[in-house]
């Protein structure tokens, strides 16, 4: 009954924000790192995403008249040059999500540290700006990466889901996702045989969202959406988007905000409150039996 | 026409439950017995349970008047120690589930025992109560599993399918689980490649539910619904599941118990009926062809 | 447009038959033939089968008086040797399904027509009925298994899905099942990892198998059913196919019948038509070129 | 706001096409080359396509009077002699699909091509057509498979998504496809333990196909419905095909034409706008580093 409750800006309620995971070709390079082949089936299917997939999304979220954080591999930012300083122009915020969308369960701290080294540089050759967060691939992290993170300045990763609204790990903050929300898991199809199950529709997903977003408010939670262009940048997904996010910035009592402004918020009015362990060690001792 | 129905209390028509099992980190740990990789993607989605999601079931439960049954790794009573004290003040039941949540098909009869004990004492010593019941971890059992519990004094165990009201087996009370009414197969989402589905909706699931409570209080069913807080203390969820209770609580010829309770009419009144044999010899003659 | 038809008898439109397959520990015993580990969990889920599910479908079909086909491995004959009797009493089709439910894949030749003859046997031991068609395992046959029915004097097998009304194949009737109307590729949920999508509510199949039907009608199509008891004994599907059952038997134009019965008109009007081939040769040369 | 927009005959705002794979025993067959084992079941589950699916399509698309494009491997050209003139007689383009339904991922450029030629020898032995379009098994690519259609005067290339309205990509025209409105990928269901989720019913995924009809008419969208007979030829799924074209035809704003006819468009009228390249060397050069 008297448990703790996340604080937001102006006595609001809750709060939003729209992430996009600009992933074009990346997860496609590194998964073949080791050598492309010839086919063009899944890379044309991802080059769907900033052919035509991104700038669809950029004209609907200046329709609703919010300000997303889109974080991109450094190697779709040099694949396509005009996509940083397009994003910058239109006022989104940017933020790291790796050199070749590295999986952090098949990479090492050294490379880890080495692609993050490389995408502040292009970052700030291609913009001028130093972003304030990372995102991960695939949503993992290690507190080794978390420490190189903050070593570089970062103010926040947005990649664990400890909490459904910010909090501090590993010294950093956290602006938590939420696999529920993310558009990849229900929409991804790529053929060849890998998939698991087929695209739902995306009225189906929508109707999950919403119940997700008015359940949220009434406990203070950050519902954060996730998206990929080559991904939601497909027709039905896009307008899927446009009627929830119309929906969402009408209420007074959400706070709709970047990641950046969440991460600051997070700072200024709640960093010593919900404070996480990775506690690695605790674990390992209750494996071994001393608890 | 004339096959025998089971009997519940005061001439009620069917009955349910609401059993928690309180995995937490317990599962990863056992995945990751033989030592511990430094990734914090699925602790952290995991300690979403003790930090966030079970007290707003908790709290969901207060509101609509019910009292649960939770079953908890004996691990993560003792990394949580105020959660066994925590649900015993607020009424519900507590049991067994094991001491590192050890999956049945993984361990010998040796470790399930040795968890069994050493689940008891923790049991004991945080709370001064003897629990009655066990719920395996993955709903497996064996003969020999279940002659441990009776061997301790426990009543009744909760991890098979027999029958969709209490039976006996093995010497014990067998209070039903049913797949369907799980919230783990529908809603959980771990990442990292090796889901086999995305999560549903909770209104899909909902609805499924509804019609299996409604069609079993025809069949004097007892609907035993399990959820985990670490997947159902997610907002819409905590939301589906005070709308499901609330109205299921409504139904005066509905018994609502907790499973201790339920076990404990079975004995006083169903003991000799709907007993079942493990059979294990008699399947083996059949496959030798002497059936 | 001028495509043969298929005829129904008394000008009927379609025709819809409810087929069981009556699995219960058989498919068990199939897969752990090599001997059976101590494990209760399948071996209870598949239990409920002849304890209730099978009752329950058994009283369902008698409220809207429909006799069905049910299709028994004779191993669950000799484990329950109250159930064909019992279904014979009701009035309903007793059909042969191997002995220990053997996997067409996974058996031989000689395995398979000792099977036959052993459940041949058991049908009449028990019932002195010797049935007239049967249903495969997992609906797969070769052409040397479908002349083994044909030498026993058997009419009808019911396991291929070349048309969607009854037709010929290997000189035997072929009485059509599909994937589409079977239980268990959208309700079987085993646990213990092995499953690839969780269960879907009663409701949403029942909403696909009612446009099946509504649209098969038009077609001329056998709406043909499978249900297996171990899974649509469970109350909200025992309910879902009294709701649809209830609604068929009303069309005065489409014939509800056995498959027996299905068979018989078959060879008494339809016998030269739809006469299919093999064709195994002509597509081996069609591989190696020649066409 | 003013990127570019593809440009559509007499003002429409979007077109529509039609596509039939009618893979029939190919596919069966290419996956079972190295020698043909005895069973049944997939065989006639296929040979339903050329017995009773592509018939009832033809005849749903007379009545909604749709022309489509049926691409056909050879091979099922020369199993079902009469298939391709009757496309023909009834006005549909045929295009090439290969001869054994060689997938891209396992087959050679040498094999490949071998097949082509094959294919447009059996096309014009039977129909005297010379086809103007590819669609490739699994819809998968290589440069020089598409160097091969043009080699050959090939006009269109089928297979790809990189927008979702026609574009070039190696000289040829690309008339894309998409996964979503694909009818294999939610209706496929074969059966053997190989399938990953269950056949949908044909409303929810006619209610996803809506949408995206709908969305995409906003952004000048090619909605390139892809099915196949042997699937989509079962009763409920021709009954929502043909809901769905009857509506579909009856808007002014939208072309619905030929995947030939949309190719002819695009050389005529866009042909120097949307062009796409391979990349792969630029590609292989950003993962060694050098971008």
């Amino acid at each position: 009954m008297d448990r703790p409750r996340y604080i937001w800006p102006d006595g609001k309620r809750s709060a939003a924000c729209f992430s996009v995971d600009v992933d074009a070709e990346a997860p496609y390079l590194w998964a073949n790192r080791a050598g492309l082949l010839p086919y063009l089936g899944q890379l044309e299917q991802r080059r769907f995403g900033p052919r035509e997939g991104i700038w669809r999304i950029l004209d609907m979220l200046d329709r609703v008249d919010v300000k997303g954080s889109f974080y991109v591999p450094s190697v779709v930012a040099e694949l396509h040059p005009d996509l940083l300083p397009a994003l910058c122009e239109r006022g989104h915020e940017i933020g790291l999500h790796g050199h070749l969308h590295e999986l952090v369960s098949e990479t090492t701290d050294a490379r880890f540290e080495a692609a993050l080294d490389r995408s502040l540089q292009v970052f700030h050759a291609q913009t001028g700006i130093v972003p304030s967060g990372f995102r991960s691939p695939a949503w993992e992290m290690t507190p080794a990466m978390l420490a190189a993170l903050k070593d570089r300045g970062l103010r926040y990763d947005s990649s664990l889901m400890g909490y459904d609204h910010p909090y501090q790990i590993c010294g950093l903050v956290q602006v938590p996702v939420q696999w529920q929300i993310d558009d990849a898991i229900y929409f991804k199809f790529q053929g060849g045989g890998a998939d698991r199950w087929p695209p739902e529709p995306a009225r189906a997903v929508e109707a999950g969202w919403r119940d997700e977003f008015q359940a949220g408010r009434a406990f203070g939670q950050l519902f954060m959406i996730t998206v990929h262009p080559w991904i939601s940048g497909r027709a039905q997904r896009v307008a899927m988007l446009e009627r929830l996010l119309a929906d969402i910035v009408a209420y007074d009592d959400v706070w709709f905000a970047t990641a950046a402004e969440i991460a600051a918020w997070h700072l200024s009015a709640n960093e010593d409150r919900f404070v996480a362990e990775p506690g690695l060690e605790h674990l390992t001792a209750a494996l071994e039996g001393g608890t």
